[in-house]
Parts: C-alpha cells; sequence; structure tokens
C-alpha cells in the first residue's frame, strides 16, 4: 500500500508516450477535497521548472487537489518554455478535474534539457483521470509510473492509532542524481494545518532521504510533498510525526536497496560528535567518499580511509578517539588499529548489507547515514549515453 | 630534472625494505646548509604524524636542512606511538648528517593504520646518505622512492632568468586519496626569506594542487614543501612565484595524468562567476560529482549534470546563463540544449584528454580545475584489499 493506503486519496498511471514502448510515465494522486499539504523542495542553485511551479503553487496556500508526476523528462535545464509547460500541466489537470491551477503540484524526472512535451500529458488526462482509483493497485500504478532507472516501485505504509501515512518514491542513483532525482509523494488521513505537515516534514527528511549520501548534492528536480485530508480527524503531532518519519524512512532505504549497480546497502552510524548536526556531518563526508565506498564493494574493513573521510568534513573530532566496527568487528580502537585481527573474518562478515560503527569522541550527537558500496557496474552504468 | 635542478641541493632515493621486493621506498633531499623554506599542509582534522612533527619543526624557524620521505607507510592514525616514530626519524637524519632534528622535515605516505617501522630507516641512513648526491639521476632516485600507487615518478623545471625551480611529486588516486596522500618537494636556488616563501607557495598551491579535485577532502598526509638555496642570489619574487606555480601546474597534471583508472585528463573551465573563488567552488563540484565523471568516461556530453553540479555548489550563478562546450563545440546555450546537436561529433572530440568550458553569468571569476574520468577499473582497483 502507498498513497492510496489512507482515506480520502485516489492514485493512477497511465502511459502517455513521454518514455517509449508503452511504458507507465505519467501519475496522478488526488484528494477528493483541496488538502493542506506540504513540501521540501530541492536546494539546488538551479531548480527544475516543476519545482518553481510547484512552489509557487504551495505558496498561494488554496491547499492541494491534485499531484501530477511524469517521468521520462525532468524539464530542467528548460528556461522559459519549460515554466510555460509546467504550469500549462497544472492548469490541464485544474481543468480535468475541476479545481484551480494553483492547486495542482508538478513533478517531473528524466534526463534534463529537454521541454516536457504538454500535449502528450493533456492528451493522456481525460484517461488518467478516469483510471485514478483508491486501491491499492492503483497506487502501484502510481509509484510504477514515477521510475526512471529504479527497478522497483517504492511504497511504503505506517498503520498509526486510528490514521494512516503512505507514500511512494522513486530515487535511483545514490550521489549526485540527475535522471535519478528523488520524488516522494505521502499522504495521510490525519488532519493537520499546513505549518505542522511542514514542520514534521522538514525533521522526517532531515533524518531519512538526507541521510542518504544525496544531501549537498542534491539535483535539480527533488521533491517530497506530504498531504493530509483529515478523514479520520486530529492526531496527536508527535505520532504523525513518527508515522511520517517511518514511512520516508522505509522509503530511503527501498532507494538505498535499489541504488543503480550497487551490492550492498552500508549503515554508517556516528556515535560521540558533539551533537546530532556535526554527527550527520562526519557520517556524511564517510559515507560520500568515493574510496570508502570502493572499499565497501571489495569489502576491505579499511579504517585508514574512514579516518582520512572524517578528517576532511571540517568538524571538530578527536582522531584519538576513533573507534571502528566493521559488522560488529572493532578494527580500530582509540585511533589505532586493533592487533592480530582476523581480517578475513571481517571480509566474510561485510559480505551482504552491513553497518559501520564509528565512534569519534564522547559527545553525545549521533547520525546514521544510509549509503551503498560504489562498483564498477555503476560507472558503466552512469557512464553510459542518456 | 626535479629537486637537483637548483643548486645547493642533493637527493637520493633507496630501499630500506618497507615496502617489498626491493623496490626503492625512502627518499633524501638535503641542502648544503640549513635554508628558508615554507610548507603547506593538509586541512584534514586527522593530520598524521609526520604532519605534525613537519609543522612543529618548521614552525622553530630554524630552516631546513633535510627533508626525508617515505612510502609503504603512511604512519596515520597512530597515535603517540607514530609521534615518536616520525620524532625519531628526524633526529636519525639530524644524526647522520649533523644538523638538529628541527631542521629536518618528514614526509610518509602509504596505508593508513601502521606504525612506521623507524629502524629499516636509520639501519638505511648511512648508504642513503652516501647516495644523496646532485645529479638528475639521484633526484629521479628520490621521486621514485616516494611513489606508491603512481606508475611514473613525476618530476618538473622551471628554468628562469638566472634562476631554477625545480620539483618532485607523488599522487594517484584523484579523490578523497589515503593510499594516494599527495607529496611535493620544490627546491629553488633563488634568495627568499620564510614568509615570502610561504606567500608564493600557497598562493601556487590554491591554483594548481588544490584545483585538482582533491581539495575539501585532503588526506591525512598532503605536504608540499618549498626550500631556497639562494645560491644565485635574490630575484624578483612574481618571477620567482611564476616559476612555484609553473612547476606545481606541471606536477598536478603529471598526478592527474597517472590517477589511478583514468583514461583521461579533463580540464573543467569555469568563465563569468561573481569572482575567482566563487568560480573554483562551481569548477570543484563540477570535478567532484561522480555522476560527471562517470560521464566524461562514457563519454557523453551530458551537460545536464554539469548543471546540477554547479547547482550543488551553493555559489549563487544564473542557471539561464549556463553555456556548456565540450571539447569547443557548444551543447547547451543559456541554460537549455543547442537544438540539432551533432552528438556523435561531440563524442567522437571527447576521446582523449579534453576541455569542459562552462559559463555562468557575465561576472569576472574564472577558475580551471582538474580531473579524469570515473572508470569501472577505479573502482575495482580501490576496492581490492590494501
Amino acid at each position: 500500500m502507498s498513497v492510496t493506503a489512507a482515506k480520502g486519496f485516489r492514485a493512477g498511471g497511465i502511459a502517455a508516450g513521454i518514455k517509449p514502448d508503452g511504458q507507465l510515465d505519467v501519475a496522478l494522486v488526488m484528494a477528493d477535497r483541496a488538502v493542506p499539504a506540504a513540501a521540501v523542495f530541492t536546494r539546488n542553485g538551479a531548480p527544475a521548472a516543476p519545482v518553481q511551479v510547484s512552489r509557487r503553487h504551495l505558496g498561494e496556500d488554496l491547499g492541494v487537489r491534485a499531484v501530477i508526476l511524469n517521468s521520462g523528462c525532468a524539464n530542467a535545464g528548460t528556461g522559459e518554455p519549460g515554466l510555460v509547460a509546467a504550469s500549462e500541466t497544472a492548469k490541464a489537470v485544474a481543468t480535468e478535474i475541476g479545481c484551480l491551477p494553483e492547486e495542482v503540484l508538478v513533478c517531473s524526472t528524466g534526463p534534463i534539457g529537454d521541454v516536457l512535451e504538454v500535449g502528450l500529458i493533456t492528451g493522456a488526462l481525460p484517461d488518467l483521470v478516469g483510471q485514478t482509483l483508491a486501491s491499492a493497485a492503483h497506487g502501484t500504478a502510481a509509484a510504477t509510473a514515477i521510475l526512471t532507472t529504479d527497478t522497483v516501485p517504492k511504497e511504503a505504509t505506517f498503520w498509526g492509532d486510528g490514521f494512516v501515512v503512505g507514500g511512494m518514491a522513486k530515487g535511483a542513483g545514490m550521489i549526485r542524481p540527475d535522471m535519478a532525482t528523488m520524488l516522494a509523494v505521502l499522504t495521510t488521513d490525519a488532519a493537520a494545518d499546513r505549518d505542522t505537515l511542514q514542520r514534521i516534514l522538514r525533521r522526517a527528511v532531515e533524518t531519512t532521504f538526507n541521510c542518504l549520501n544525496v544531501d549537498g548534492c542534491e539535483s535539480t528536480n527533488d521533491t517530497v510533498i506530504l498531504a493530509a485530508s483529515g478523514e479520520v480527524g486530529g492526531v496527536d503531532p508527535e505520532a504523525l510525526a513518527e508515522g511520517v518519519e517511518a514511512v520516508c524512512r522505509d522509503l530511503a532505504r527501498a532507494i538505498a536497496a535499489d541504488a543503480e549497480g550497487a551490492t550492498r546497502v552500508v549503515t554508517v552510524r556516528i556515535r560521540g560528535a558533539a551533537d546530532d548536526a556535526a554527527a550527520r556531518l562526519l557520517g556524511r563526508a564517510v559515507a560520500d567518499s568515493a574510496l570508502v565506498r570502493s572499499s565497501f564493494y571489495g569489502p576491505d574493513p579499511n579504517w585508514g580511509r574512514i579516518l582520512a573521510a572524517l578528517g576532511s568534513a571540517r568538524v571538530p573530532f578527536d582522531p584519538e578517539a576513533v573507534t571502528v566496527s566493521y559488522a560488529g568487528t572493532v578494527v580500530a580502537r582509540d585511533g589505532m588499529t586493533v592487533p592480530d585481527l582476523d581480517v578475513d573474518a571481517v571480509v566474510d562478515a561485510m559480505a551482504g548489507d552491513f553497518t559501520v560503527d564509528v565512534v569519534v569522541g564522547t559527545g553525545l550527537g549521533e547520525a546514521e547515514i544510509l549509503t551503498t558500496d560504489l562498483t564498477p557496474e555503476y560507472v558503466t552504468f552512469n557512464g553510459g549515453r542518456s
């Protein structure tokens, strides 16, 4: 179950011809009426046209009636024609379902540089709206229509006490995505105002999607949306926040597991930093190092690369306190290699997904970053012409 | 010619048994007397023991009589025993050649985590000093003894008006090096005081070694040293600066050309930024993107990845002004794909080393960053157990 798990939402997907071979490429998520919604957009300095249009529509504060999403074209690096195309898309949806254009958000993902062909979407809209329903299968159709290089649709659901949070996401490249934009739409039937939703979503994104090693190198199109139908009435905001974070976490893990060319998901856990923010920066430096991630591919418990990456983070830590464990085995303690280590046993334990535990001092700050190994397949894949 | 090109310097290399199979692994660069010297050290938060010791010795301001360098062991992540080993190394050299320990700088490179075996160096020192001479061959022996995964020694010389600047370097990994520490020693026979040398060296490093995509992720051991014998007397500081920068530039290019697994050197040229510093940050964001560098491997003139990388730099620029050329052909102008492009011709022009020109606005800031393609071989190489 995903975006249709919460009462008051419908979803659907259709093949509009943006992608070849009849693949699903346009998704619609609809609320029964305009509902409060929040969004976290990419901080990339060259935001795509749909990001600019969605940000403007959300700023009108009229609520959100629908989110239209397409794969096969990012509509980024497209200047004024791109902005017109994104606006026209929202207008066409508004006309078809009977709402204001400002109540429609637009998301696009795919290769950068081509303007979205609005005609393909408007031509498919009547059929798409007819196939936008509240079933799980229709949620999965929407989740499938937003995929690019992903191999599987990504859906998650949190069943709270009297409310539901559901979500879908796409995102395949692990670092510096472009075709591999991260998009996610979450829905809930709990009631919450826009400011509450915004606060909850921002916090959840910070500890989940932003703890994939994507942060600081966000794509032109990254967007996470949370809409609340209120069908089941008000709930404890902390309980709702927990549900939103759980769904974001599941989706983030699904994105990592489906990363291009990756053979394993690695959790980098930092403890002992000055505070959580410092821990996140240190963890991201580790998870963002091509040398560290190559050693995960080996696999090779090469803690020196972790030390070097920590040192590059420009965050104070104590090199003499650094203790590193791979898959539960300590390989370096207090900044020095553990003598007489059974390296072969550690390597064996790194065969599948594993966790690297890094202690950097005696502070209370901690963070968990998800990453994957960097593989020859990743480079071959991303070296191919798009 | 390298460090022995300038009058007043000798060099040598020997196999001390730190590396296997009788490979050269210890280098010595000596001045005939203690001379003014400057150094730029890594800003990594976990600096190796030799960096800490050399920084302290240089701080004593007694001048530099010798630099001892070893490969096969980084002596990093080694705590107090590592500091003792680095100090003992300097002391042994001082005793052997008759100077103060504080007149000796120490550099190490190789795997992180093992303490340097000082006995191997002290045992080899009498022979090494005997083989430390002013010839070009002895300079090359020193340049060879500092190599790790490099495939060729890296030497450069600048013949100025009445003075010489020579240098040697090692460094093989392109990004986030650890075993692939960047070390360089430059010598000149011009006269200059320590402060002048420091100013000249820092500026040269900023526009050369720091414009390899190594910056912001410096290794635990990175060190660049410049020593001036003064044998030919004073020269125009600007002329000396030009010579130092030329040698640094040649060495940086040699490092890029010898990068692990790389098949081509790519020059990323940024123009139109607010100032040079902004241009460097934008260029580094491009050169540091695994997706961009994978597309260099393709090769694939995928300018969308460049746009996304620029946007991730958190530096103001104008996406609508972005114009990107690969190997001289404009593929995107004013933020949009050039229509009817002969992509195959562009791909053909990207077969060897090439330049990517990126215009980001109408400012006067510009920068040139050297990088390489990211290849499956890089990952395979760095995934191997060290």
